[in-house]
């Protein structure tokens, strides 16, 4: 016996928005039934670095008192919300997965993001589990413990916003944020089998999150269905100024039927497990069945590796750049590692920076290229399904995902089935810029028609 | 004598228009006179590195061909072009001012712009001297020499479109091209009394120009008269694809009545000669007089220099990473001083390239702050006159003119009268991205009203 009903937990964003609008679920019961499931099964997750029950009950009753006057806010409003530990949340402390004392000056003003969320109605729980500085993908976090996968104690959830992808799976929070620099949306949503997104470059403000690179930081949601994304865009997008427009960001829901998109898919997924390049394979199928025009096209001489390594320079030097006044205050907040990586940045000449920089304008280019004669671009999100942190990690992850960044182009993860080793698999899209409704609209035809959900199931997940 | 008519020559390319369409000129006979008064007065001006009779007479000779069908292809059709050294002309060589024999491969394609003015009736007479690779504002070319301002011999035309500024003041083409990385059109212009235009980034394509710097590089207009280069506008911007529409660029005439926009000035206009601050103190007070809404802002705390600095590093760097494989090849065709200033940055580090690359994200966005709440800022556009090649170079001339630059905002240089030291002025308008027409039509209402304008006179110009 719980007291919490983990079927309803596991349930989508949009699903629970509707019976909090029917009456049949109030937000403050939503928000003490998750409150109780993180008390139940984050102490083995570990999704969470910090949580605020009182604040959240509070905002959870508030909502409640503005259903019962009719005065709701958004279709959000009464959701619980989660927020990865990189991005402001006024009155807690953000860590950026660092080692931040808890008891440290917590942020004063609330990130841009979420103080649109939260005018929305949003119930903010707490701060998520995220892989140190967002420098990784893997969530093996030196100060806030490993985050684990829903799917397999001992997993990894992928990163860097591995608590994002984990506590959405799980069901410990209705919706969540992630920030994706190389992938760091797309991956775990991938490994944990939810969807998240990476908007169109611009369209959504990173006002108030801790920086890794300029050029490539977003910040994006994840939940149990694209459409629950869809929900929250109207919060994400930058409401206050001419930005998002500005971007030719579209809101409208104008998803084309399926048969009269182009798109493209990849003919040689080598270098991608067996397992994600056969449920790849079925997925464009999925879609040339149902009428869709697929170009295939030929990335096999593209370097992916190369443009990931790129990316990865950038970040450090920014990295360093950014974090430098605090690094020579406390180097203790800075694991080893961390601060090796940064020093390797140190170590570059301006030549290899700008280099790197040019390496990202080409492949953004490549991209828009890819994507001038189609509307959207198949990819798996990850060249494989998430890994024991017994094992080292694949120096690949990111590679089909920091291609997005560079370009500026939405992109989605949505589910794509499980694996032979029972573990999920995610699809890629990647559409044009601005067209990020569009493209969940789509992920959510393909959710809808393919049947690649992975949910969890809610008794072997209190069992576990 | 002379089988010229100067007056005709210096008259502005609108005006030139005009009487081609009325079959008052015949493009056969601007053309030929244009290359008289080359003949004439550029071996003391130096303006062109190159010049080609034969093909500029069969292009006007074609011009009038199809003037006589009822063809003509638009306004341009039959007006002579010059065009700076580091834009390619098909089956002209591209020296960009570099020491690259006239026997050299000379370019297979036109850059992108080139293709567009052609296509739109253009007669391209020849290349414009400039600054060696761009990379400085004084003209003083060690390879293809100096060229003179023709307001005074012995003093700069300003650079690097040094040749651009001068063959338009002295009337040796009816319109001229030149490029802008940290003010190369705008500093010419005022220098030599002519209007130049740097377009909101992006809006005109930089493709099949020989890079400065990835991040600031515009190809931008030179012509007599602000009117001219709306002219040209319709052929410049990127006409096959979404980009300039993304930008948001109008081509619509829409400016308002002067005195329903608002303008922001500078309150502090020290670190700028004497002549040019009471000359923009008398721009600011015209506006003012005719109705505009006037703000002061101080910009005394913001350092000018310190933003020009930064983005010469990542000239120096981008200008090495471009040239590389030439200048291990042909070490010949680079000045020692040249190599010395990208050997300079050769010698930075990453931190410091992507340091200069944040500092420019600031720069752009206090000038964005800036015109947040007005439609433009009205700055001189150099901090003094052209000087004479006799006195070191100052090191600010591009202070005031680097910052629309990184902040991808169009700005344009109109003349604001003769200094006492009987030398051109210049004034800066930086409007709204996207918003280069209405800047245009404010640049000539300007010189339609405050009598600003810096004709140089034909008897005197032949005299020299």
């Amino acid at each position: 016996m719980t007291d919490f009903d983990m079927s309803l937990l596991l349930a989508d964003a949009t699903h629970l928005a509707e019976l909090l609008q029917r009456d049949e679920l109030s937000s403050e019961s939503l928000t003490l039934q998750t409150l109780k499931a993180i008390e139940r099964l984050d102490p083995a997750l570990n999704c969470y670095i910090s949580v605020y029950p009182e604040a959240a009950l509070a905002a959870a009753r508030a909502s409640d008192e503005r259903r019962r006057q009719g005065r709701l806010r958004s279709p959000l409003d009464g959701l619980t919300l989660a927020v990865k530990d990189n991005i402001d949340v006024a009155g807690m402390v953000t860590t950026a997965g660092l080692n931040i004392p808890a008891d440290s000056t917590p942020a004063e003003h609330d990130a841009f993001v979420i103080a649109q969320l939260r005018q929305a109605g949003c119930v903010i729980i707490g701060k998520l589990n995220m892989h140190e500085a967002a420098l990784g993908a893997t969530n093996d976090n030196p100060h806030h413990g490993r985050c684990m996968n829903p799917h397999r104690p001992g997993f990894t959830p992928g990163g860097s916003s591995g608590g994002s992808g984990a506590a959405v799976a799980a069901g410990l929070c209705a919706l969540a944020l992630g920030t994706d620099t190389m992938g760091s949306v797309r991956i775990p949503a991938s490994y944990c089998g939810v969807s998240g997104l990476k908007p169109t470059a611009g369209a959504v403000s990173i006002g108030g999150s801790v920086l890794l690179s300029r050029r490539l930081d977003n910040i994006g949601p994840l939940a149990r269905s694209p459409r629950d994304l869809g929900l929250m865009m109207p919060s994400l997008v930058q409401q206050d100024h001419a930005c998002a427009q500005s971007r030719g960001l579209s809101l409208a829901s104008g998803m084309k039927p399926v048969e009269q998109l182009r798109f493209a898919a990849l003919t040689d997924v080598s270098g991608v497990d067996t397992d994600i390049s056969l449920a790849y394979t079925q997925a464009v199928q999925h879609f040339i069945q149902r009428g869709a025009q697929v170009t295939y096209c030929d990335l096999s001489q593209f370097d992916f590796a190369r443009s990931r390594r790129a990316g990865l320079l950038m970040c450090e030097v920014d990295m360093y750049l950014y974090h430098q006044p605090q690094l020579d205050a406390h180097p203790e907040y800075y694991s080893d590692q961390l601060k090796a990586m940064m020093q390797w940045g140190v170590g570059k000449s301006a030549v290899e920076a700008l280099a790197a920089d040019w390496l990202m304008d080409d492949t953004s280019v490549q991209l828009a290229q890819l994507l001038s004669n189609v509307d959207v671009l198949l990819l798996p999100t990850a060249p494989q399904t998430a890994f024991s942190f017994e094992q080292p990690a694949p120096a690949g992850q990111a590679d089909l995902t920091n291609m997005a960044n560079m370009s500026g182009h939405p992109a989605i993860s949505v589910p794509m089935g499980i694996s032979p080793g029972g573990l999920p698999m995610g699809l890629q899209l990647v559409g044009q810029r601005g067209a990020d409704r569009s493209l969940i609209e789509l992920a959510q035809w393909f959710a809808d028609t393919a049947a690649g959900q992975c949910p969890l199931d809610p008794q072997q997940l209190l069992a576990s």
